[in-house]
């Protein structure tokens, strides 16, 4: 098989051939399909913090997968051969795909069946590799931390990449939703997916005073005034990292009894959601798609920003 | 009756005669025996914000009562008279006493049957005053928003009135307490109490990481070095309003997956857990008695910071 292998920081990934992988026991082998670009993967090629994190190299990037299953392992009993699958990047047993084991950057990868997720019939690959990452922090945040119900005012700050499906997703399942971004662009964007009104900033939130803020943004004053905005006994779920620090005004917390949570990542149900929104149509995430030979230049791509929707290399 | 009046900001209360209160519909005419005196009176006293949250003015304040029920009102079955009880000083109905409604400085009170917790045989009337607002808030924060449960490793930052307490209701439900305090003679206390280890500083208890931090200072860089130090998934519960701003780091909050939550109160439940370990003898809160003439300059004693433990007024 051939896959675009990290061998360390500054160093651009490069194509290797390498043996197929086997399924040893408890793992299958995918014939990867679709695989997602994200910005992990360019933060991993620029910071060498990410050395500690990936468990060897030089290995094959990528931890947004999906494809067929071409081959079982031993005590594998839920899938066959045939099957059609997401890999979660959380694993169960370890780091994900990428940084843990050998990734989806490649024609086969070797996975931990607990860590599949079947594909729905009418989700396509591409779709099924989004919904892995983007989709799983998304949902994760939303529904699990921020325990989101039909009816609920909810806030969401920052209609990008996440912030989209989030939105999305609180629309159709019958949530209020307010959407705050910077962008007029983006907030063109919450219009369409049919939110109850947009904002330009944070505290103009006042006048809803959500039960619920996800802030997929993180810029610091953005959380400080999710938590002056929200509502008596509200939560705030922090998911974006856009500045590492945030002054917040404690007795907003303690006067409210608010909740800020931390969110990162999620698991295989969250992403059995996401499938199952992408499934019924009611979510149709903007994808960019490119060749499997395109993905060492796609990575540059999406550090240059010039991506819109989630990059996804398609193998053939 | 006679009673403590207060009338407007910065003007001392004063002694009163009024018309002795009667049982109306669902009230109950309490004889006060004991009431707790509260920096928040002190507050009340010095700052012109208290006059939008107090009801009416002039107004008897206190609002730490215990006593026992001399009038039962129309259509309160629970209780009758003769019963030793306490009352929750937040209403389920309104403001509590000695805010929505004349409080405990005086001989009687009317209260709501709804807001009344019964006191135990062998809790005095002194503890179950000190135990409804002090040891509700205390209570609250590390059980019920904290949720700490047996064999948890739990920190505690701030072992005053009511660090105390809740440090010595987690050591006797069989946590394992670290307790943080700058003060030398706090931490001998805390020492006292039973604690596994005791702290200078919250950073100090990063070899501990405690699944559940609950920061009764409140001081930001408390807040803020709770979240860096607490564990993976961990707690971090806020009571505390030492300084109203914390610049925490959101990456801590984030990839930890933690809660911040704010706590203030509590209610009836909070009150009669409390009375329970007060019953069992485990735990004898410190309290500074003084006589009903007393309270106007015991006030004063509060602001002036020459009280230990919680201060109480036991009526004739």
């Amino acid at each position: 098989m051939k896959g675009w292998e990290f061998t360390t920081t500054n160093v651009p990934l490069k194509i290797v051939e390498k043996p197929d992988p086997v399924a040893t026991e408890g793992r299958v082998v995918i014939d990867v399909k679709a695989a997602g670009l994200c910005h992990s993967d360019v933060g991993a090629l620029r910071d060498e913090k990410w050395l500690d994190i990936i468990e060897y190299t030089p290995i094959i990037m990528g931890h947004e997968v999906a494809g067929v299953i071409s081959e079982v392992g031993e005590g594998v009993t839920d899938y066959q051969v045939g099957d059609r699958v997401g890999v979660c990047p959380v694993s169960k047993v370890g780091m994900g795909p990428g940084y843990g084991y050998d990734g989806g950057y490649a024609d086969k990868v070797s996975a931990p069946a607990v860590d599949l997720v079947p594909i729905p019939d009418n989700v396509s690959f591409a779709q099924a590799a989004a919904g892995t990452d983007a989709g799983m922090t998304s949902y994760h945040a939303m529904f699990r931390r921020g325990e989101a119900k039909p009816g609920m005012k909810v806030g969401i700050i920052g209609i990008g990449g996440l912030g989209q499906i989030a939105a999305r997703a609180a629309v159709v399942k019958g949530m209020d939703v307010y959407a705050v971004d910077l962008s007029p662009k983006a907030r063109e964007l919450a219009r369409e997916i049919g939110v109850k009104e947009v904002y330009e900033n944070v505290t103009d939130l006042a006048e809803v005073a959500p039960e619920l803020i996800v802030d997929y943004a993180g810029f610091g004053t953005t959380t400080a005034d999710a938590l002056d905005v929200v509502a008596q006994g509200g939560k705030v779920v922090l998911v974006g990292m856009g500045k590492l620090e945030s002054t917040i005004n404690t007795d907003s917390l303690i006067l409210k009894r608010a909740d800020l949570l931390g969110s990162v990542g999620g698991d295989g149900d969250d992403i059995a959601e996401v499938y199952k929104l992408f499934a019924s149509g009611d979510i149709d995430p903007v994808l960019t798609k490119i060749t499997f030979d395109e993905i060492g230049e796609g990575l540059g791509r999406l550090e240059r920003h010039e991506i819109s929707g989630r990059l996804v290399a398609i193998m053939d």
